[in-house]
């Protein structure tokens, strides 16, 4: 399972806080604990005014690359903002995101051809968020056959079937988990991966749903999360669930876990942020 | 969701041990507290040598009968002894279990063929339990075509693809999952059921990898489930999974079982028998 680490957006009020009042402490402090907490990429996301935006996410750059060696998720809605900051990433991470809207993919799968930056594609364009799985596939099918058009290794695409919210869609995680089944049967060398959280939204007790969300989608084949690494409740569920999805020979990594102590009774969790 | 109440099965140590001091307060305590945790059958299990095993089962069905109104579910290794014990049921109830094992299933059906008795059908034979999951289709199939011929309908039927341990089997989740997803697919008034446990014998932490298990199996089409009713976590795992499944219409049942307060944090799990 490949984790990325959600915690460093400007969207949570508390980082909003934080980088509006440029808190180095705040941010490093997020960026150790959620490389402590087992992330692949630490997604940085400044959510400000586009004006400030390249500055701020340098910033945020700056501070988890002097902190943790894990490489970057370089979040913004904006592409161009994305192809600005690249340059001030030490090594190649995450891209996060491209899409089919408003060429998004077009404008960047050419810049990254040569390099080894790996990217998240969501299955969308600008008819907006489709429901229908059928959909979700071709959209998806899009992108890849436009990545490999420009060299791009499959094993450097992390398609995102957009999960919508359970609440006002019932079909949310059967029409995401058919599309990343065929996705992965078309494509077997492609990422399937989540921000998954949408899926509660305006639920109770919402990190249960989340749970239960990341093993099926798992089931489905999803093999990469945009999730809080340090809740222990996500890493147990994604422990177990490569356990029982026979990615886990010998139960190896599950009997570590166990043994490090870093899966089981939430007693074990880490202070929250 | 379909479930059978596990607690009051001689092979649980206290519960053996209140089996043979006759404890009626103790097992009647366990009944009330499965059918409150929501059981639609309250499984009983004499686990005694032979000679008294009918004699101990009518003193549990009697206890059970007494103390609530959920269905029993009758549950022994010896058929004879099962369709020996139905005249004591005040109602129809679940019959635990049959199998293509020395001619359990030929014995049992023409007995219930004309009655409501539901049963649970494993998937195993003379040449024991199978890790094929193919092989588990072909046993599933000889018994649903079986119960076909005795008039049996099918949602009476509840077959068990018999899930083996993870720790020496890692394929024991997909066999199960892709035999349950191949009857349903093949049968779909079948119920799919699993004693689930066994899939993580031996391992730490198990009730984690249980709870994985479950919400998987789900995905699978497993509606119905051999598990400890009281338990908050899996009850919060079944509301969440049929939810995500879209199996709960406008998310009715999550949301009143939220209210109610059955599910949710470990805070609120009832004390432990």
């Amino acid at each position: 399972m490949i984790i990325i680490g959600e915690k460093i957006n400007g969207t949570i009020p508390s980082v909003g806080k934080a980088i509006a009042a440029r808190d180095e402490e705040f941010i490093r402090n997020l960026a150790v604990r959620e490389a402590e907490g087992g992330a692949n990429y630490i997604d940085v996301c400044a959510s400000t005014a586009p004006e400030i935006e390249l500055e701020t996410l340098k910033w945020l750059m700056d501070i988890v690359q002097d902190a943790v060696e894990t490489p970057l998720s370089i979040d913004s809605p904006n592409v161009k903002t994305i192809l600005e900051a690249l340059p001030y990433a030490k090594k190649p991470g995450m891209i996060n995101s491209v899409s089919e809207e408003a060429g998004k993919a077009d404008l960047l799968f050419p810049e990254i051809a040569g390099t080894e930056w790996r990217v998240v594609a969501l299955t969308c364009d600008n008819n907006g968020l489709p429901n229908d799985p059928n959909i979700k596939f071709d959209i998806g099918k899009t992108l890849i056959e436009k990545a490999k058009k420009f060299g791009i290794a499959l094993d450097r695409l992390f398609i995102d079937p957009l999960v919508t919210t359970i609440g006002t869609n019932s079909q949310s995680l059967l029409s995401f988990s058919q599309a990343a089944r065929e996705i992965k049967a078309a494509y077997p060398e492609v990422h399937i991966v989540s921000g998954l959280s949408n899926i509660s939204f305006g639920m109770p007790l919402r990190k249960y749903i989340n749970q239960a969300f990341l093993v099926l989608a798992m089931g489905a084949g999803m093999d990469a999360a945009i999730i809080d690494p340090t809740s222990v409740d996500m890493r147990t569920s994604i422990y177990c669930s490569e356990l029982l999805l026979g990615l886990d020979r010998n139960a190896k990594n599950y009997l570590k876990a166990n043994r490090k102590g870093i899966i089981g009774p939430p007693k074990t969790d880490a202070p929250k942020a």
